[in-house]
């Protein structure tokens, strides 16, 4: 069986890393894949005056799933239409410190499992009369139950002993409210019990637990003690904010991948931008890109080679060649390189 | 003169530290003040079945400024209302780590000036229909124009270098844009050139300078190189979340204070809550709500007083008797004994 993968580089980085996840893919002999590329940002956009071309949607939504590098300017002109057109839902960001590795806080491995449709991402605006203008949030019953239940269903799927659900409703009631309860209907229909019911000694009928925070109290204590948090459950915006904040502690944006996961497709995308201030340079670290390209292995339904990639990264990462922003002076080939050996 | 204070100790342990900075504002000799005390809080609801009485409200209105401690459940009930009271449109938290003090960045001095009276906390909420609930977000020009004309004036009158706005404008275009329009109209009006223009060697003719960040990235970048903000101006829940990460980076919310700061009234309360978990052992870090004290006195032109508040807060946390929080076994009482014995 071949699995079609829509591959859009997109501007900057994007044009040097998404290789160099091709290439890591291509050197996987027990997948077929047939790569279909397409074009998506600034300078697509320079030419046709479209960011996201008609074809290039195509593409994505007809393949098995896509790999998407990085956009410049028109970045939301491109990836938010393009988790629209692969139906994502959630948006599952790993950020997880590597041995060896200098790092704000070196014991991180958390995984957030972000809200992809709605929130303050509706693009739901008006200007009421001069200088005055509003933005409407939307959330809904059917969008937290979703983001709820595969948040759930990933940490007991990945061994995870903890979910954290995040909001922010004692100041939006109604909305985060929903949002609240909701996912803590969500943890009663699985009977995964509080954390400090779980602590107190209660019997729990799953390995898992649950727990509600602030979502400014929790920016704090992922600060102070990341390694008490295992998957956290977020709103739109909110998810956006802390996986890059996680991305601070276990060393910078090169390192985090992300898949937009939809019911029967899926988008797999570095965390990172398109950095105008390296592109073209070679020296890109394609880690994060790799780790997307080993997410999307496993959405395939190939585990074991989806963790084959993630350990070669991890070693390399360990003790193998390093780009710049890891203190190294290897480029982008050099890395990925060593990736295929390790494999 | 002398200065009417309402005091509003609320609860949990916002009835330990509040007295504690009463205590150290009684100590100072050059200013009279005369302190009015109000309830507020969980306590007083389970009483008379309202978070904030009206004479609550009342004193604070009537007096030259407020103290708060804290409050429980009730939080919003009552700190949302009192911001209104007192007329704030500015909240500045100052996040500062000391010398001797364990912070996962000890290197870190930002002040958030964050907007205070709209954004998400407008309270205007809907039920569509069931399961679909909305809440509209308010961005104006006159509240932009406020923060943003307050966060450079304040960064001038305080010697800092840099201002950065914080925003969201690639998704909420319209509103965050208005936002981000408006305060770099500011700037302009101010000559405050951008910092990557100063850094390329033009005349900045006030010794300032901006930028602007996204929200998302800029929570990435405190967390690796806080050294590198002065003040951050940003929307309201934005401000919520990143000056709570910044907690993180200095040690914890125990040594934040904030101001909120009115056209002629202001309230002055720490960052933390109530701690229930430690309320009633007399071991309630007092740093953050004697910090609150200092900004007071500052705030009522008292800038000498303040700064000698500030530095003997500075020295106890450096040399002197130290909370549970901050790995000592000194009580709550030891700590202000301290700090007054320095004034
Ligand atoms: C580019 C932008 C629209 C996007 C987002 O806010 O989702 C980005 O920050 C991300 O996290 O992928
Ligand atoms: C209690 C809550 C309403 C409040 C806020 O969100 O402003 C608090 O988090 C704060 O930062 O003072």
């Amino acid at each position: 069986m071949t699995h079609e993968i829509a591959v859009i580089p997109g501007d900057g980085i994007g044009q040097e890393v998404t290789p160099a996840a091709v290439e890591v893919l291509e050197a996987i002999e027990t997948v077929d894949f047939e790569f279909v590329e397409g074009d998506a940002g600034d300078a697509v956009k320079a030419e046709t005056g479209e960011a996201l071309p008609q074809e290039t949607r195509d593409i994505a939504a007809d393949a098995d799933a896509t790999l998407f590098g990085a956009a410049g300017e028109t970045a939301a002109d491109v990836i938010l239409p393009l988790r629209e057109v692969v139906g994502s839902f959630a948006n599952v960001r790993p950020a997880r410190s590597y041995p060896g590795l200098d790092a704000v806080q070196p014991d991180t491995d958390i995984v957030f499992i972000r809200e992809n449709t709605e929130g303050v991402y509706t693009g739901i605006e008006s200007e009421i009369t001069e200088g005055v203008r509003t933005l409407t949030r939307v959330i809904t019953e059917e969008a937290s139950r979703d983001i709820a239940e595969y948040g759930f269903d990933y940490a007991k799927r990945n061994g995870y002993e903890d979910v954290t659900i995040a909001h922010k409703a004692n100041v939006m009631r109604q909305t985060d409210g929903l949002f609240l309860e909701t996912a803590e209907a969500v943890a009663e229909e699985r009977s995964v019990p509080r954390t400090d019911e779980r602590a107190s000694g209660e019997a729990a009928s799953s390995g898992l637990t649950y727990d509600t925070a602030l979502m400014d109290a929790l920016a704090m204590h992922l600060v102070m003690t990341p390694e008490e948090y295992d998957v956290i459950v977020c709103p739109n915006l909110a998810g956006d904010m802390l996986s890059d904040l996680s991305a601070g502690l276990v060393g910078g944006l090169g390192l985090l991948p992300s898949a937009n996961v939809g019911e029967d497709n899926a988008l797999f995308e570095p965390v990172h931008g398109s950095a105008p201030d390296i592109a073209g340079e070679g020296v890109a670290n394609p880690s994060a890109m790799i780790l997307s390209a080993a997410m999307l292995l496993e959405h395939l339904g190939y585990d074991e080679e989806g963790e084959h990639v993630r350990t070669a990264v991890e070693s390399v990462l360990e003790s193998g060649p390093r780009t710049p922003d890891l203190g190294g002076d290897a480029g982008t080939t050099d890395v990925t390189d060593a990736v295929v050996d390790e494999l």
